[in-house]
């Protein structure tokens, strides 16, 4: 492979810097070059590095066509593109390839920044701390704005401007404030329904700081928990932690989620438990590993992961817990400082 | 072609309803099909018409293909499903045609839904009307809070609040604050830069309201303008005005585009105008038609668009007008209700 095209742009940002919504990077042997468009001659200049600036008066990707062709003249033999596939669209491909005409060969690569960008460097667990320690600044305050009657939907917007309000470029997701029953909708985003006087309030949000992404989950209740929805609680909290027990350098993710599947499972509450255990976090909310059941990627220092069981009784309630956790060393650090303890309000 | 996929979540919303993060609507001769998995039980059953819903154990693309196996082995002949080339991965395409296996063509199709969701009916643009005019009251409140010494991020988290205060679901797009040097930018997404004592503010920001997005831009000043801002803030209006009057059933929107580029070329700032006149929104804020140079895409009743020229002076100021249009039968209407004599602070 001569060239490789990166488009994605999370990959384009940690490759180069560049954090503007229109950008191509082109690795070669030799050289990486950024294009971009007249909307972005600034920009580009003030924050790519590592690569040369091209400024097309024509789309990133047609300039960086372009230049691959120039380039292949110069050089007269053939030439392997790569792309990556899980972003690069079909339409976009067949116009590239009809753009880069022969003695071109357009290949389709997987993930081969993502796997650079799944172990974290100082700076970026840096960066990623701050956006922890902002989203858990932002519970402690927003629990005391959960009471019966408030709408979610309000509890939500006075959290998002509080982050706004603290420096958060934007939420890394839509803010899930699901009370009552919607808690067992485990994508319950906050609606224009008021919280009950008794039942669970799950909290599912982050914030982005400096680029990258904080995420928690915590479970409150309003009024005294019955003796099941406690003992639920109780069992979520065992099998978060019996998660973050296992995580540790040479360990695959799929034990990672099996330690709290098992514990769910001595709860009688496994098939309650709908989803995977944990996703890796960095420039997006959503990055690899995936901490899923019968995944075998392997854990190593500097990975940054979520866990996050959770049980959902449909039409009665739901409770997540998830913390983001660094893979040091020796084991694991849990990067947020919120209690587990179950608050009652 | 016997299936088409339709993967794009707004073209799926628009034909189905749903509003979730992960579903295919298949469409064959005989029937529309809607696959989803588990987390979205409750909510394909409420949303989704006009198809059968199809919870699957898998990803909704797998459900999707597996569906597909069955009906051609029913079937006994080949089968050809088209996909949609402008957002279907290279990945996702190849994934798919192992999935498929022998007897099956998946064909790149393009914009063939987004054809239909170029004009609107008239749900669609009562819904339009109600996002268009909370943003132009969300203005009216902003406009209070521009001043001298204010941040610009201060002033779109304060817009971003009443926004969802008012009940938007979520803003059409990064809000745009810049002022003075920054309004040169085309794309100043609001920052820590505090409002100077003189010069441009430009605004643009849109919600999002029951799916439907709002777009609009105005320019204000704080302080008295010069002369020279004064006469470039009239021609960028001219200029807006003279594309709203080319706007009509039949014109195509090549001519539109001209129309406000003839006017800024009459003033010489014809060069400052460095991106296109305009384009659809609906579901997106970005959909066809792009109102450009060059572009032949004919207008019709129904189709909402933006008319937003703008002239940049790099490390000076900047100034961008932007209504949204409704074409009508026999000419247009500009929905965005808001006064474009230049405003001074």
């Amino acid at each position: 492979m001569e060239g490789l095209l990166v488009t994605h742009l999370p990959n384009v940002r940690y490759l180069c810097g560049f954090t503007g919504s229109s950008g191509v990077l082109l690795l070669t042997e030799e050289r990486s070059v950024f294009f971009s468009d007249g909307r972005y001659i600034a920009q580009a200049k003030e924050e790519v590095r590592n690569a040369r600036v091209v400024i097309g008066r024509k789309a990133a990707l047609v300039s960086a066509a372009e230049w691959l062709v120039a380039l292949r003249a110069a050089r007269r033999r053939g030439f392997v593109v790569g792309i990556e596939g899980e972003y690069f669209t079909v339409a976009a491909r067949a116009r590239l390839a009809k753009m880069l005409g022969l003695g071109f060969r357009v290949k389709a690569t997987s993930a081969l920044v993502e796997q650079m960008r799944m172990v974290k460097d100082s700076d970026e667990i840096k960066l990623i701390r701050a956006a922890v320690q902002m989203g858990a600044g932002l519970f402690d305050i927003t629990v005391n704005r959960i009471r019966a009657g408030v709408r979610e939907r309000d509890v939500a917007t006075e959290l998002e401007y509080d982050a706004r309000e603290s420096g958060a470029e934007q939420m890394s997701f839509q803010t899930i404030i699901a009370s009552g029953e919607r808690s067992a909708l485990p994508h319950g985003v906050a609606s224009a329904a008021k919280i009950p006087a008794k039942g669970f309030v799950v909290c599912d949000f982050g914030v982005i700081l400096a680029g990258y992404c904080s995420d928690m989950t915590r479970t409150v209740h309003v009024g005294q928990p019955g003796r099941e929805a406690r003992r639920a609680y109780e069992a979520v909290r065992e099998a978060q932690q019996a998660a973050i027990n296992a995580v540790k350098p040479g360990a695959t993710v799929g034990k990672v989620d099996d330690a709290a599947r098992k514990v769910l499972r001595r709860h009688n509450l496994a098939k309650y438990f709908t989803h995977s255990t944990g996703h890796g976090v960095g420039l997006e909310i959503h990055e690899a590993p995936r901490i899923a059941a019968g995944q075998t990627e392997v854990l190593q220092p500097g990975m940054v992961i979520t866990i996050e069981p959770g049980v959902y009784i449909p039409r009665m309630w739901g409770i997540r817990i998830e913390d983001m956790v660094l893979v040091t060393e020796t084991g694991c650090e849990v990067l947020t400082p919120t209690t587990k303890e179950l608050i009652t309000i």
